[in-house]
């Protein structure tokens, strides 16, 4: 990892960490370079859904993070990202011991960012795409992440 | 409320009582009628972003499921529903003291139903839009909802 | 109609004769007022599909046209609109002697509009829901439509 | 090219050209593989928006038509394809002697298939990503493409 990815990291875990959404499900961002992050979930009760899975508003909620803290690695410092739209394909139950939720930026623009992610189940040691998600952020410049 | 009402309310009770995700957030789903449901959730810490509004993802949690259990008001008994896809815009920050996601039924179909959701803060009595989602919802005939 | 909205028709069915796109397919704009447009188009071979229905393409593009129009409505003078995403669901086919595409503004904003779409086919007199649509505008200050 | 995508892209080929508004717009299949389609479009004035792009509805028109045939070398023979939505977001404007868009699977299913695809403008020998696409098609069982 070089020194600018270092760097992004610490910016972006201590945004994670001021989200008490993310703490409230227990999800980790370990994985934060140039143009892509990486968050991980594990799986335990309080986040399923009735059949056991992990609830679709969690895998989202991962989804929209992890392509956000993307963007926000292309983002001039003194900038902050907002998420304008989303959509997200559910393609398999989020059915495994952990997910993991990989963002990248498609195409950076001075106002406008596009994102893609898609979020993965790791069961018995493979990795099954649970669903993707194609996303508008939108940049504030002169409004730096608190 | 007509009877028939009351029944789907119970159904669709029983079934957010099974979600662990929906108790962790402390949503609630007090309006549940023919093609119509509505969650409600209080503004608390635990499901905060990083200035202190309500974090998007959640924001998309209970839009989806408003919309999802729309989607199971118009279903035949011994059949569930399924996420395939939502869109979500965020408009407006989620500041307020609670959060009403409200979900209804476009459009049904046998396989395919077309829903929407509107989430609205509530502040200061006044309620104002924060998002818009537009969902596909895939019908589960004879699996019946747990 | 009043003034302002003789004004807006102008400008927009000005644009509107600009567009080779539109004239290829014989789309017209009949209405136009503040936050909504709705185009029309007659179903002629040229722009159905291999059932004989409209093509699900020229619904997009008129779905797409209509909501951008009523965003321009919605902008000050010296600003032009850009369509920066949108989200299409079919609910039926393109079946009947006309379709009506209705957009409108369901949120205006300095830099982004989002707006709404439903296209309706008018068979037999009567309208029959066939796509509806969500749509993020990037408004272009200081860059007239041409 | 084998037997077998011989066969898919007679079959393609054979659709495509029932589709009177695939040639109004003159556009090309040029490349049809299993999982995979493309679709070209040469720049001419009839499918122009007003500053001399190609018009995005166009291009809204080429992606789901690209991927919609990628999931047709999917499915099993007697069924047939019906986009169930889809959400484009235009990153650059369609600004090019031609147009590329290519569809791909991302995941079939016996009921739904997932599709992405992306819109490239070919300019001065360059590819330039235009657009980018996520869709949902239902299969048709027993609905053979006529």
């Amino acid at each position: 990892m070089s020194d600018i990815e270092t760097v992004l990291g610490e910016t972006i875990r201590a945004s994670f960490a001021n989200q008490g959404a993310m703490t409230l499900i227990k999800a980790t961002v370990p994985i934060v370079e140039a143009g892509r992050a990486e968050i991980h979930l594990d799986h335990w009760a309080g986040i399923e859904q009735q059949h056991g899975f992990i609830h679709g508003g969690v895998v989202g909620m991962i989804a929209d993070s992890a392509a956000g803290y993307a963007a926000m690695t292309v983002v001039p410092s003194g900038a902050s990202v907002l998420t304008v739209e989303y959509k997200m394909n559910f393609v398999a139950p989020a059915n495994g011991e952990k997910l993991l939720a990989r963002g990248r930026v498609v195409r950076p623009g001075r106002t406008l960012i596009v994102t893609q992610a898609e979020v993965f189940a790791l069961r018995d040691g493979k990795e099954i795409l649970c669903a993707l998600m194609q996303q508008t952020i939108m940049v504030m410049h002169g409004k730096p992440e608190k």
